[in-house]
């Protein structure tokens, strides 16, 4: 179980890296040989190419799940500290080795695979949920979620990291969730 | 020079729809395949592959700025008129035919070119310059733009569009650059 684990881990993490610098056009062959694993014994736990690149998928929406629990602060009981989790981890470095035009590209390629779309609706209803038991009004959450978003594509747009923009953003962003009721001056 | 003009149009347009679904490892041949072009003809407009895709990059740049003029109210004298136009520009269905994945991944593919960073850079100063001409609070234009960005995403990461959830964001942003002054409770 552990080595299945392992392998399944590498092999992941290779195509990860290979679709976001080529694509989903990748073929098995170069997956294999960049997991280090051989090309049946990746076939042994993936199905197929489209099977490995929605298994990816589904492990980049719990990678993304983990590290926004991981940045909720445990001493914070008030409504929206799932939020506030949110915006810390997505302004946070990302700890893995790919650049953010490369954590675009992933997500674009693989917007196209089969079952992305519905794994991504299910997806989104399951933080609208969270956010719904968050107890932030939904305003508020609205504009969080799309500028912590926005944020993250800031590099990709500006040809550098902004780094004060980027604190300021959140700063701005983290009060905003301390807020109640709608934001003042919206309809 | 109207020859020259249609030609170059008919090669940026077809290199932007071969790098949005092949990335920037599409070749020259087929670029001039697809619009319809001699391979030679395709090298005296543009003298290298990195050269059309940085003139691509530049057009992109001047496409978004031309959309965003146009969508400014001629009527509205008002701080935040850019902002106001930047956001319905952003959220107006786009008139082109690749789908808002296909455009993210052209901006990340083409993030990569040599010479696309100093652009992007000079490009946010422009920008910037152009915002503080606005009238508006800094913090606004902050969140606004930031989150006019991140909506552009969501239908990538949603796995379909929310037209009401769309709906919802343009008018918050909208209200959000009516406001004078700094965001009531931040910092």
């Amino acid at each position: 179980m552990r080595d299945t684990a392992r392998t399944r881990r590498l092999v992941l993490d290779a195509a990860a890296r290979l679709v976001a610098r080529q694509g989903t056009g990748v073929s098995i062959d170069l997956i294999a040989r960049e997991a280090g694993v051989s090309k049946s014994g990746l076939l042994h736990h993936f199905r197929s190419r489209d099977q490995l690149f929605l298994e990816l998928a589904e492990d980049l929406v719990e990678q993304f799940h983990r590290s926004v629990e991981a940045a909720v602060d445990p001493r914070d009981h008030a409504a929206g500290r799932l939020i506030r989790g949110y915006v810390n981890a997505t302004f946070s470095a990302t700890t893995d080795d790919l650049t953010s035009s490369e954590h675009i590209t992933l997500a674009a390629a693989l917007s196209g695979v089969p079952g992305v779309d519905a794994l991504m609706r299910e997806d989104t209803r399951r933080w609208a949920e969270a956010f719904d038991a968050d107890g932030l009004h939904p305003d508020r959450v609205l504009l969080i979620t799309q500028a912590a978003d926005g944020a993250s594509l800031a590099a990709l747009y500006e040809g550098e990291p902004n780094p004060e923009k980027l604190r300021r953003t959140r700063e701005l962003l983290l009060a905003l969730s301390h807020g109640e009721g709608p934001l003042q001056g919206t309809p």
